[in-house]
């Protein structure tokens, strides 16, 4: 087939060179913002009376007859037209004739795609948005429903000190409170039309940039043509963001694996969440959460396929940039996906609010309560961290807690240590006393779902 | 020698251990800040009387001669006290006696290390941001000198169309911009106060974290103690926003190696930024250039380091974590230098004006002009693309430029073509017409110039 | 659709949690090696007795219709299904009856997504050792085309000392020796039987796993059960190594790129391997090239994705290795593609001798070969690099070629200066003298052109 | 200080420049290397000639003293000269006076820091060979002391059937050798010698390759000079070997971290393997194996450096490759590192027998087992499968263990199963019938590790 581009060629491309470099395959997800983008750009033709109002109307009409033929089925896109963007200028000169091709005046492919990923982005990106806020919302659900549920925090695998599992998932909400931010942010740098720098130089038509960017609800536009054509960092950072976003979920998972295991016991997945094994009958495995926790793999290697292409080009267009599109796609899927099932699997997670508690019981967790105890009597935290670690070897040699030992005992190790200790070393004592701001008592937690809750 | 937290161990750690797991010859590039942190941990617990008021001023002044013992040489960093934030609580009970034990009331390494490592950043980004606009500063200035030097754009590192030399550098101008933006947003998530989150669960200690974050001048508080000491966000965060620096000026860097080659003839280097070869006599090599253009491995790399670290580890503190330290390090040297040395180097390059220029005459770099001039006569850009292709080839087959051609010959392409058709195929007039925003017109570009210098 | 597994289930699966642990999608690709497995696994077991010959006769005639009715197009995948594997195994209970449930006895999916994976991986690496096999032959082919041609070697992107054409791509070749290597001894990795060992443990049946491995031809059985279902080493060094081959052919690429320039002018792309723009007409790029460089970052982010997936992944099966098959497929279509076409493109650059010969004219070339012959007549070659650096600062503030100064200046910079140098500093000398083992010398590299034809 | 390239330069270079171009700081570690290289080097100048025998012996006696110099700390290398060879080429021409200058004859800084590098790797892949055996030696002989222990193994950390722990253990012997493998082979592609390309191009001085790869022990030497001198492929390759190796060395260590969890409790750190925290005085962490696993994620990043350094790099030389030594150093350290500890401390692990043991209780672990023996009793696995699925859903119903219900409940399910179904579905029955080659019998695991003793 005869290439649009074609006029200084003498030999015709070869089949495999046209295999080769064909993006239609995933391009072609673009179609509608490539439409939306053509029927601004033609618009603002008219306007400026490079295209008379009658070739404006021809097409606009030819345009929207397309994106019908799209939505219907009926349009077939060919692969041996490279790319989404010459199927639709294609199909469209030899929909409405010659005058078809007026529509690419004063853009290039350059600028043109550089629009329809500005355009598909801020729309996944308010899709994640959604889905973000849909997670933190589930979160806070739980939470609340869980604010007086006790578990053992951890620091290195090991049980540290008592906490509220609200207390625990609330730490998630405020990650995706920072991935939203950074998504916001990064849809204020994606907002920027790029369209009318043409190949690189910009164009010699008379065009209004500024038109178009309001028909296409940009709020800025591109001030360096060159730049425009050769940046890709909204690419990168929305990956990066991603990324950031997958670091999150990954933990999430890992902790419910963790907690789904049989040791730990602490949670069970609903049936419609697991899956079975095709030999041992008696498995249900939390496929779903291990899937998201490897879908991080994924999003990473995307952030270093993009990070590779765009590594020492010379400005501007180069052919390697098309290779932005499959990471962004896989990032932009992946983490909706991951997104979009967490939101719907955290609220129907049972929490085994028996075990978790049973779980603080071990592992001397109040220790940290007794050393600050000394230090509210006077003595050096340091010395005070000394004394309770000789306290706690005692109770693993003689195999008992800490609120077990007698206060004969726990004077030995120091005279300032009173009857009172035993108001400290509870669990739910340690747990009451954390009241300083972002600390797991109750009190904060509670206060701080109400607030949440309120908020959206 | 015993460690501060040997209280509950009756083996002494292996030698070996010790060694691995040291983290002081990284970190102790932090001791400022842990000595900035712990002083306003002391006032705060001073105020709040957890300390006595004679206790404080004890701690106060242990610190600051710490901080004199340091700044001056005199202080003996120990490997065996495993970090920088244990040497210094070792050094201040040696000072002060057991008093110095007091210090750590109230606080953990998990969140002094997180409080520390924010300190540092901040600084860091500051500078890095100081060094980002001194590269937009000489950026701009270069392009004010050479405001009219005229040289090919490329896309495909084929020669597109005529551009303005100042109009390619204003490029990396706006690439800069974004960076700042991004680098101002990263740090207003790194300027929030951990401190008070303690190992991970708050304190029983009636601490004030919002008087401890005024001292340290953070506008924010952490709101959950335990994302506060397992959140790396800002150090992924800040890795992302360098990766993309590195990619700026690597593409910068591949620039001027090509333009400084024999064959560009663009550019030439000054002796003192260029190095010579240990075998050839005669060479002079952009070495500088290529290391800025390598050094953007390091900082990917750190990249996926830090999102490797942090992908699945449960929450809260694990020592997976320590490895967060070097990345960053390495990150922010890596971006500085290279920043620092291309501010210095950028305002020393010498342009080759001719060469430059002698450039845009191959290569029919006007040919879209040509295009547009029919299309302003009313052929479509499709139909008119085909016909400047056209004679395009034969240019190439008779070995002329396109305004060498005769306007008879010009005619036998198409009727639409006039005498008028000089007027806008020159390479300067290419220029001028690019008159739309972001366009490469002389008139465009002289005035943001203009504003550029203006704005700083 | 109930699921094989679903004995121990009392809820169906979500339908969104089927969509999203789903990998019909790509293991699809994987059906030929599925059924070739189950054929061998179901002799076995009818050799064992473990099924009957009447119970074997029919699960082989059923595997085999199901291969036809897929090759024919008949088949119909369902994602209901999960996998290629139960796809198979439920469309042979449908075809057979219940006895085709036979066929998973003494198996599980575990082992058999590790069999299908090496069975697929083994014919790749096949197909791709041939290309890059055809990538050396194409040039050797091309070098002994040109083995006269002479051109600047650069270091640093400087002209350094000539070489010749066919030397410079003959480096080329021996990456690929390299390649050539690591591949195969990959596939010595690839090529262990890991069925058997059922889903972590082995299994009770009586069965024989040697006798498995002759049927599908694997040299050796893997020794550990836990190991074999939980490894992908294979999968991770065979993306380590294509990440290789990607490096070796982004540089090529940019070498190409580089010589095509309108300022190099080495080498002219044929129209068919070459595309134009949507808006220039002049232009022809070589964006097979960019894209081949481009590549690069894919694999280099499969690497990363796999590397990520396996990090920490206690034994044996998670399902966060599933994720290992996109990046797997990704890597050995972006090299076999890459290579394919370069196989192609290779033999039909135009080298353009002329330029080349003409770039070894500037830049000094033979500095080097002065500074040998000061050597041989007895100066210490750290005096000799000396006394060449002031003869090539003499060359260019007088604007002369080293070869245009006159003996009496020359002799002015050393006394052991005499006519004979004249003998030394040509170009055409300067190769000819590059006799040594692994030289540019024309004797040394047509022998080797020779031998390597051969030994093809 | 006068660079001893200087010759050509009318301006000294930047100070900022000499410090960012400086290597010295890592390079110096190679000057063993470098001064072994150039005794070589020297003896082969004599030999061949180029030069006298006194000045080879005055050459070999400086290069002599300067490796005592270093040794006894006499030496001062010195960062203005760049970079170790140039270090030892001025400390040589300062001793010796200006004869030293000749040994530079007939090579270049380019195939010098090749030949360093590969005498570096040589010696590092041959230690970390010695520790890799030594942790498979470790790995056999906690194995054989565990060669009776019995505990759950799992699938997506889901109990799955039972294994012995030294079957489980044997799985890291069989991931170690595989690397041990690739070391080996990658160190057949180090062991080649570059020395006698000089810059690029060869030599026009009548070297014998041959004589100084005998000297210096290398097999092979390389057959194109151009890409001797451009080729990093070894240091890519060694640190892909090397993330293989972390990626194992990960997993081991998240299953430690694991068992070592109060939940799982199946081992004990040593006193001396753990560490404490410096808040909560109770615990005991295992940092070790926490780290062990996150440097895994600083040597992924390694390998994305410098794959990001290599891709698209034209020949020859280029200082971006200055960047292949700090991530090649890196991760040599950090593999040697971390298998050296674990080497200590794998043998000192405290096994809980007992917990594991008590591990397989619950579970189902042996529901496979109920499988397949209605396998054997002629059922297709696929129904026997759904029988199992069904039994286990009535023990998790019912609260009890497989082994606890009745004959009469069992044959409700099926009329194949029979009084000696209890023969199948003990722990301890499933593990001695795992016979055939690769499962977890106690027959299989004792012939291996005797197998294993005998070879090492």
């Amino acid at each position: 087939m005869k290439k649009l581009w074609s006029g200084r060629f003498k030999e015709a491309t070869e089949e495999l060179v046209e295999e080769f470099t064909c993006s239609l395959p995933f391009d072609v997800r673009l179609w509608r913002y490539d439409i939306e983008g053509s029927i601004a750009h033609a618009k603002m033709l008219g306007k400026q009376k490079i295209l008379s109002a009658k070739d404006t109307r021809t097409i606009l009409n030819g345009l929207n007859a397309i994106r019908d033929d799209i939505e219907s089925g009926k349009f077939r896109f060919k692969s041996e037209l490279e790319d989404v963007h010459m199927n639709i200028e294609s199909a469209l000169i030899k929909k409405v004739g010659p005058v078809g091709g007026k529509v690419h005046a004063a853009r290039s492919r350059n600028d043109q795609v550089a629009l329809d990923l500005r355009l598909f982005m801020r729309d996944e990106i308010g899709d994640i948005l959604k889905l973000a806020k849909g997670l933190q919302k589930a979160i806070v659900k739980v939470a609340d429903k869980h604010s007086d549920t006790i578990m053992p925090g951890y620091t290195h695998l090991q049980k540290a000190q008592p906490v509220l599992l609200s207390h625990h998932l609330l730490a998630y909400y405020d990650m995706l409170a920072r991935d939203i931010e950074r998504l916001e942010e990064c849809r204020s740098r994606v907002n920027v039309l790029p369209l009318g720098s043409a190949a690189l130089a910009g164009t010699t038509l008379p065009i209004d940039r500024k038109y178009v960017a309001r028909l296409l609800k940009f709020p800025k536009i591109s001030e360096n043509s060159m730049d425009a054509v050769s940046d890709r960092d909204f690419v990168i950072e929305f990956i990066s963001v991603s990324s950031m976003i997958m670091v999150h979920l990954s933990r999430l998972a890992e902790e419910i694996v963790l907690w789904n295991s049989d040791e730990f016991g602490f949670v069970e997945l609903p049936d419609a969440f697991s899956t079975g094994s095709s030999i041992m009958p008696q498995k249900k495995n939390p496929d779903v959460l291990e899937l998201i926790r490897g879908k991080s793999g994924r999003v990473f290697g995307d952030l270093v396929s993009i990070l590779t292409v765009m590594k020492g080009l010379p400005l501007a267009y180069n052919r390697d940039m098309q290779e932005d599109k499959e990471p962004l796609f896989d990032a932009a899927d992946t983490v909706s996906a991951c997104l979009n099932i967490l939101v719907k699997m955290l609220p129907k997670l049972k929490f085994n609010k028996k075990a978790m508690e049973k779980g603080t019981e071990g592992g001397y967790l109040t220790a940290t309560d007794v050393a600050e105890y000394l230090v509210k009597k006077g003595m050096p935290f340091r010395e005070s961290h000394g004394v309770t670690g000789r306290i706690v070897r005692l109770c693993v040699e003689s195999g008992r807690r800490i609120d077990e030992l007698e206060l004969k005992e726990l004077k030995a190790f120091s005279k300032l240590i009173g009857k009172d200790i035993f108001n400290y070393i509870s669990v739910s004592s340690s747990i009451a006393n954390k009241r300083t701001a972002g600390g797991t008592s109750g009190k904060n937690v509670k206060a701080r779902i109400k607030k949440l809750k309120g908020r959206r």
